[in-house]
Order: structure tokens, then C-alpha cells, then sequence
């Protein structure tokens, strides 16, 4: 979808803020049915939060700001796919839809590791749209890496 | 372990708090290598937070006071086998050992659903003790429920 884009073009600036600190550049965007959007970059090391991923982070914000633990019928763009803890939260929180960018074959939990989201002995099954503008969103995790192994002077990650 | 019965009692007095807020009787104890410790009690409807379940408030307060969002050769207490999403934030906080009450049928990550600590593709396994105190901390969530349900005069969850 034309709008997919239009947000994930969002979630990808919110990433390069993450990667301007330093951290892993993921950006996410929760948009509600009313239009209204919120935004969080992954900030772990920043905030000193192991839990302070991109979407946890847009997520806490739009339901700080609904007054509800609950985001029924929210879109949730992310540039990466979540990994375990991220999709057991975006069940918790009752996510209407989940858009992402690149595979995370290392710790991704939608379709690579494990497929929380179709899980259907957990209480909530979210829609999941993969690959938008997934070559714009794995570019600038592989850039990341790739210039932090240069500054470290290794070749590990 | 006589420390593990202690410290678990603690985490039981916050579940019997997350109740009395008419919250799911779940509480939570981080315990650091130098004697501190960082209690949570579940609370996602009172803070209107889909991932401030009891063990993800116990790890952020560690967290912030350590200023690092690892929690290496940590020790987790918590009455409820963890879902996914603590799952993963235990992983990604690095705590060495999580020591938990009841087993989690329905949505449990550690032993029941999944075995996500013990996922050798993942970069951290905890060591995990199980069934501390499992009577006492099932106990308190049956009488939760029974009581939610004899509250709304129906007999589903």
C-alpha cells in the first residue's frame, strides 16, 4: 500500500536517529485509527532499558497517551522484524496490524526464529505485512555494522 | 536453595500487591550480585502499559540504578513462569539466573509454550530453577480469578 510506505519512510528517519546515537538503527511508528501517530527509536544502551526497543517504545507512547493498555485496531511499523519480546508485547497490547521492513534472521520472532504473531494459543493474532522497503531498512542496519566493525578495528559484530 | 524460598516470599507479597490494584497476582524480584534489590508487581491496566508486567518493572528499575541495561550474573524471582516478552527481555538484559513459581500454561515462554531461555540461537541462556514455591504463587492466582468471576457473575476468564 501507498500508505505503507509513506509511514515506513517514518520509521526509517526514527531509525537513523537511533543510529545517530550510537544504537542499533531501528525506527517504529504506531498509528491509530483516528490518524494520530507515535514514534520511538531503539535506545537500550541510551536509556539504559533492556527493553527500550523501537516498538515497545511507540507503543508505551500511544498507550501513555489513549490512557489504555490496549492499542486495538493500531498499525505498528517497524524497520525490523521484532524479536520475542517485542511480538509478546505487540500481543499483549492487541496490535490490529504489524507492517515491517527487513527479516531478522538472528532474533526475529514473526518468521524467522519463531512466528508469535500466528501463534493461535496465544490470545490475539495480529495482521502482518512483511518486506516494505525492506532493501532501505536492512541498508542502514548493514551500514551501521559495517562502519562500527571499521571504527573497533574488528571484524566481529 | 533456603535464599531462593526467601526471596520468592518477597515476590509473593508483591503479587498479593498487583491484586489488591485488581491487577493478575504476578510479582517480581531482580537481585544483583553485590545484595541490592529491585522489586516490580504487575501493573499494565494501572499503568496503562502493555509490557509493565512484574519481572519487565523489576529489570527496568535495576536497569536505571545501574545505569546499564544489562544485568549480568542478576538473579529474577518471579511468582509466574514468564511470557514471551519477558523472555526476551531477560535475554537481552543478560541476567544469569531466573528463578520462577508456578508454570504458565496458557502463555508461559520459559518451559510451557516456548523455551526461549534455553535457545541456544539466541545470545544469552540464563540458568533457570523452576517451581519455587509453585503452590503459594498458584494459589494466589486461582483465588484472583475465582474471585474475579464470582465478581462479574459469569464463569469465563
Amino acid at each position: 500500500m501507498m500508505d505503507d510506505r509513506h509511514y515506513m519512510q517514518k520509521a526509517l528517519l526514527l531509525a537513523e536517529t537511533a543510529a545517530a546515537n550510537g544504537e542499533v538503527p531501528v525506527g517504529a511508528l504506531v498509528v491509530l485509527p483516528d490518524g494520530r501517530e507515535f514514534a520511538g527509536h531503539n535506545a537500550p544502551i541510551t536509556l539504559h532499558d533492556p527493553s527500550a526497543h523501537a516498538e515497545m517504545r511507540a507503543m508505551r507512547a500511544a498507550c501513555a497517551a489513549v490512557g489504555n493498555y490496549r492499542l486495538n485496531d493500531a498499525t505498528l511499523y517497524v524497520t525490523l522484524e521484532p524479536c520475542t519480546m517485542c511480538a509478546g508485547a505487540i500481543v499483549h497490547a492487541r496490535i490490529g496490524r504489524v507492517v515491517y521492513g527487513a527479516d531478522d534472521p538472528k532474533t526475529g520472532a514473526v518468521t524467522s526464529l519463531y512466528q508469535i504473531l500466528a501463534d493461535h494459543r496465544l490470545n490475539h493474532q495480529p495482521t502482518v505485512t512483511s518486506g516494505v522497503m525492506a532493501d532501505e531498512c536492512s541498508a542502514l542496519l548493514k551500514n551501521f555494522f559495517r562502519r562500527r566493525r571499521q571504527n573497533r578495528g574488528t571484524v566481529a559484530n
